[in-house]
């Protein structure tokens, strides 16, 4: 079996591109751009908390180089430089060759530097922090949304959510479905391009990691408003075409998180921005109401009525 | 039971002194000082593996923090930001608030603001990021030691293995001593301070965390030296005078870890401003050896004669 430090050396360091120095010191180094800020954040993800044991391990490398780039999206950032953190039960060498593979496919794909990590036995558990930059004072904070703001999301959320109930069995899909949805479950694709665009369009914005409610829940809190949504405007047909009834489609929507889409608010008059936007990154960007003054998530029905959404995403450690 | 979200408001958030944005969205943000490099470093810390699962969390807390600001030391760097992500069993909010508690002093000690984490459920995994500063070129890196370049190591490395020794029942600690094992253990010093005053001495640096053989190894690898070492010069006394025994103490000292004692090399003709340092920060800075251009540890005896010295410290994954 390969020490530690082989297995470091063959899989995990990568040639850098932007970076002064990556693995293999005490500390990476980089050097900021002179008037740009950085953002920061770090997500771990744990086996049989957010994935199978036996799930594929190159996805699962993808997945969790994904999820955090998704933060820096979230905020309009570039996504820069990561570090990857690992524990696992045994040094099985080709497991890792395809982790590694994985993490590090996504990281190429949106040009971040993977500078350097740490690797020790334990349960299986990976932590990656990423670091992005954005021109001082341009990050799309969860703060800024305004009464009259309109409310959008990007993609087809609830996609990941319908994956995971067709690998529990819970739910049959199509089978053109089926792929569209495992995919979105395990190759989610951070919404990078579209972040940076709509630095200056949104006034509030975060990615969507544990279902639409929760997540807006947490745009309002933080800019002490409320949201109403219509319910004709909800992206719900796909996720019907796909083969999940009413009850489910809107539970995948509110309560299934995983997509990484982006959910923001932005002044009505950048309406016709969004949707150049849309048109211009090939991204569907679906309005689905706007903000009020009024606190918590109310859905306009189609009826004409008005139901009050549960806040509440999912909860690692519920009251 | 509190839920996430309390449990992180309630314990994690913490006033920041040099942030732009702390915990609360998906980034933090913080702004790098202009002609600054930025030094980044992650470890995780596992129970079973680095801790017993019944260890003081507050210890815990420290610890996590004071590993990983020791990296940033390590290289000279001044440590900034740290965001902290765990994965605990249950959400036992004593246990967290200690942590916490321990965590947030450690960085209060060394002026690091705690900006973000991720708390999720799982096995007890701790997973740290560090962000230290350092002017551009100014870091101190393994890689420079030179052939005639003398080597030094800070404080009383071995006092952390021992104490995990009498933890262990394997060996009886004279009263006294014990209890500074068990601090050098359980709370270890960041030699922050003698990190930042090594600029422009030191020629190489690392900190000792598996023990001074393999990491002055690391050092030696990086800088395509070697290193001979004078037996007479090693710190074994205050470990002889602990109660181990002799062979005790030098496992203690090569291959114990835990310590987070920095050893650098330094040109020959900068002994007086090591020496000069030394007594200006009140830490004992030891002369072993010195740099040499074979490779490998050779250790000279007071008896005469040269023995190798085993390079491999502690390996998560032995070959």
């Amino acid at each position: 079996m390969a020490s530690e430090f082989d297995l470091i050396r063959r899989h995990f360091i990568r040639p850098t591109h932007h970076s002064v120095l990556g693995v293999g010191d005490d500390c990476a180094i980089v050097a900021p751009r002179a008037g740009f800020e950085l953002l920061v954040s770090t997500d771990m993800l744990v086996a049989g908390t957010h994935f199978f044991a036996d799930t594929d391990p190159e996805g699962l490398g993808w997945k969790t180089a994904a999820v955090n780039i998704s933060d820096i999206a979230a905020m309009g950032g570039e996504p820069r430089w990561i570090t990857l953190a690992l524990s696992l039960p045994a040094a099985d060498e080709a497991w890792i060759a395809a982790l590694a593979k994985g993490f590090a496919d996504c990281c190429d794909a949106f040009g971040v530097d993977w500078i350097g990590g740490d690797t020790t036995r334990g349960p299986l558990n990976l932590c990656a922090t990423v670091f992005g930059e954005a021109p001082a004072g341009a990050a799309i904070r969860r703060s800024g949304a305004q009464p009259g703001d309109e409310i959008w999301i990007s993609g087809q959320p609830g996609l990941a959510a319908l994956g995971l109930q067709s690998l529990l069995g819970r739910i049959v899909l199509a089978d053109a479905a089926r792929e569209a949805c495992l995919t979105a479950l395990h190759r989610p694709q951070p919404r990078v391009g579209l972040g940076l665009a709509l630095r200056g369009i949104a006034s509030a914005m975060l990615d969507v990691s544990d279902g639409l409610a929760g997540d807006l829940g947490h745009v309002l809190e933080s800019s002490a408003v409320g949201a109403l949504l219509e319910e004709d405007l909800l992206p719900l047909n796909a996720l019907r075409a796909a083969g999940a009834d009413a009850e489910q489609a809107r539970h995948a929507l509110f309560s299934g998180g995983d997509d990484y889409e982006l959910v923001f608010a932005a002044p009505a008059d950048k309406r016709t921005d969004v949707l150049v936007l849309a048109a211009a990154l090939a991204i569907p960007l679906t309005r689905i109401g706007h903000i009020v003054s009024e606190p918590g998530i109310a859905l306009a029905t189609v009826g004409g009525t008005r139901e009050p959404i549960s806040a509440r995403g999912y909860d690692h450690f519920p009251g």
